[in-house]
């Protein structure tokens, strides 16, 4: 089957084209500037990447491009759109309705709809996305596919929030957690590939990019996860603060003459280790080098960063009374051994020992633990554009 | 040595006579509804309390009242105001100035007069008390005593919210933590009661009362707590939220109409287990009472409670890799063998073994863990007003 995976934001698209038998990327690229002017990556696999300009006014353009491009006589992927057996939507809030990934249908749409004010800058160019697809493409069989579906097993002593039971009751307001797919798809690359028994285990995945969050996997279902009601919770990340004393919205507010939304503003784009840095960077790379060249607040934004990730493990734990296995992943997670070595030095309390030599490698699925530790530390590349391609054949089979 | 404790609050005041020597009370009460009417409770040991109705204006009626009591002749503990040697305040925001108990001069006074913004329930009511005393007893040495002193030993990756690191220095906004007296004092119990070693320990105090929270103590150093800028930080309380997503802070207050200031009072008021239990209580033995007749809300609140203690355990064993001992302390923490037995079951993974004989028993400091525990947990009574009594008589004697 060949499997269309799209990746809608508000002024871009992200697009695979697999093969869901061999699990080979046919062709992958973005559109950006949407609605800007308009921009188009193509990439064929064994072929160099193609760029072209032209005016993408609506994501009906955008898209339109990419369907082309897909057929192109000279670069397809496919002679034919006929070729293409479904879409995979990747879809950010499922809000309470979706603990799975589904097909698309009008009860969906009405439903992701009535979650867009949970997420209201991605349900919307989501939803743009999968309207445009079912124009384009009639016929051919969509799935939707959540960020939050994979939280949806979490107990309700891990989501709700210490508020009127009523606000949860008439707002949805509770925990749902994000970053699900890749949770998902990475606790099962783990659980298989260290041999663990996905009927008794408990994993911890570290997602550790721009943005990061933590869950607790117990016999393969999420237990808790660390970010919230939106992605600012949880951890520090590159530009988000994550948790702080919900005080300080209203102190900061107060300081800068800022209603709650301007202070979110900050709490989004100029925080997390971008902030504490002083602006140095959100990248990773960038703040180890300034602090390798004695750059204080870049030093103290990797600590504030390391910290939160090893004392939210550690919480998580506790969570699962245990844990078998630690898998990172995500653009840090996966290339900077560095952060990993630094988490896991306040691991020692659970026999945690990394091996450094294997540690220094990254690229594919690793154990970077010794035999003898404690706990299996592993690093499993994500892939969530795989595990909704997987998720749309099961369900388009089903 | 006598001690006069004083803990002045907005409308109310509690104090103790202590002799230091003995360590024991010889009185105490407390003054409420100061500035409303005028209520003064005075308990002389080994003698009935004795409450009488009068008014009082301000605090100034209410300390005279206090020490009226104090030397009267039939009840007093004292024969003059001059058997008492030194008076220790209580006083809530130290900000960065107090790592320590401090004597009470002009340049404190000023201080803390600039540290009410970070506190402004609680440090004009505290400055209150202590320019009454002064006027009252003049020539009486006077000690601050801060509930922030405590965990200035914090690190900044603990102590620094991933914000832009401007705020931190222009506005001061940071972890300060609180019930640092608490914390002090028990973890320094602990550590005698059990034999570790001062210089090589590893103890997590968990203050649980109607406002909750838990210290990690490395060598008798405050390393992390969990409350924060405010003591709305953290663990879900009595009545606080604790940590959510500050995203909340936004959502709700657009649901409810409110601004940033109209959440807090919800997050502070109506919120914790109280706001979970859908108004049940506050209180934890109503709580545990309706739970068992069936209510499911209570029991949730319960659940969150107890998950969140747990969690906060566990991030702090990381936070210090590793743990030597667990104590209990507060309301509920001497006094609710269940919800230790509950914190404590998720911490099989430490060797943790609670001794449910020991754990029923209460009053006295108590190791409530089996002797082959992995971790030794115990139950230590705080004593706030012992131990301003103390570090009073200290610098008085420095």
């Amino acid at each position: 089957m060949k499997v269309l995976v799209i990746n809608c934001g508000s002024s871009s698209l992200k697009y695979q084209l697999i093969d869901s038998d061999s699990e080979d990327v046919l062709a992958k690229g973005l559109c950006e500037r949407i609605g800007i002017d308009g921009r188009l990556v193509y990439e064929k696999a064994g072929m160099d990447k193609e760029i072209t300009e032209a005016p993408m006014p609506t994501h009906k353009e955008a898209i339109q491009m990419v369907l082309d491009a897909l057929v192109n006589e000279k670069s397809g992927a496919v002679k034919s759109l006929k070729e293409i057996d479904a879409v995979g939507h990747r879809v950010v809030h499922g809000g309470e309705k979706f603990a799975a990934s589904a097909k698309v249908d009008d009860a969906m749409i009405q439903a992701l709809e009535e979650c867009s004010e949970l997420a209201p800058l991605h349900n919307p160019a989501n939803l743009i996305g999968i309207r445009v697809c079912q124009e384009l493409m009639p016929g051919v069989p969509m799935v939707g596919c959540f960020d939050t579906a994979f939280h949806q097993t979490m107990p309700e002593k891990a989501y709700l929030y210490a508020i009127p039971v009523e606000y949860y009751e008439d707002y949805h307001i509770r925990k749902y957690g994000f970053h699900g797919t890749s949770h998902s798809f990475v606790s099962k690359e783990a659980i298989s590939f260290l041999g663990l028994d996905p009927e008794n285990s408990k994993v911890i995945v570290c997602h550790l990019g721009n943005g990061a969050s933590i869950s607790a996997v117990k016999n393969g279902k999420c237990v808790d996860t660390s970010m919230g009601l939106t992605p600012l919770a949880g951890l520090a990340m590159g530009t988000r603060s994550g948790d702080l004393d919900p005080a300080v919205v209203e102190f900061l507010g107060k300081k800068l003459n800022l209603d709650a939304e301007g202070v979110l503003q900050i709490l989004n784009k100029k925080s997390g280790v971008y902030g504490l840095s002083r602006g140095v960077s959100s990248d990773f790379r960038d703040l180890t080098s300034a602090a390798e060249n004695g750059n204080h607040d870049a030093k103290v934004a990797l600590e504030v960063f390391e910290y939160r990730v090893a004392t939210t493990v550690g919480a998580y734990v506790a969570a699962m009374n245990g844990v078998d296995a630690i898998a990172f992943t995500a653009g840090i997670g996966e290339h900077d051994g560095r952060i990993r070595t630094a988490v896991c030095e306040y691991l020692g309390y659970l026999g945690v020992k990394i091996d450094e030599e294997k540690n220094a490698k990254s690229g594919d699925n690793e154990v970077i633990s010794t035999p003898d530790s404690g706990v299996k530390v592993c690093v499993i590349p994500t892939n969530e554009e795989l595990a909704i391609c997987r998720d749309t054949v099961a369900i388009v089979n089903a």
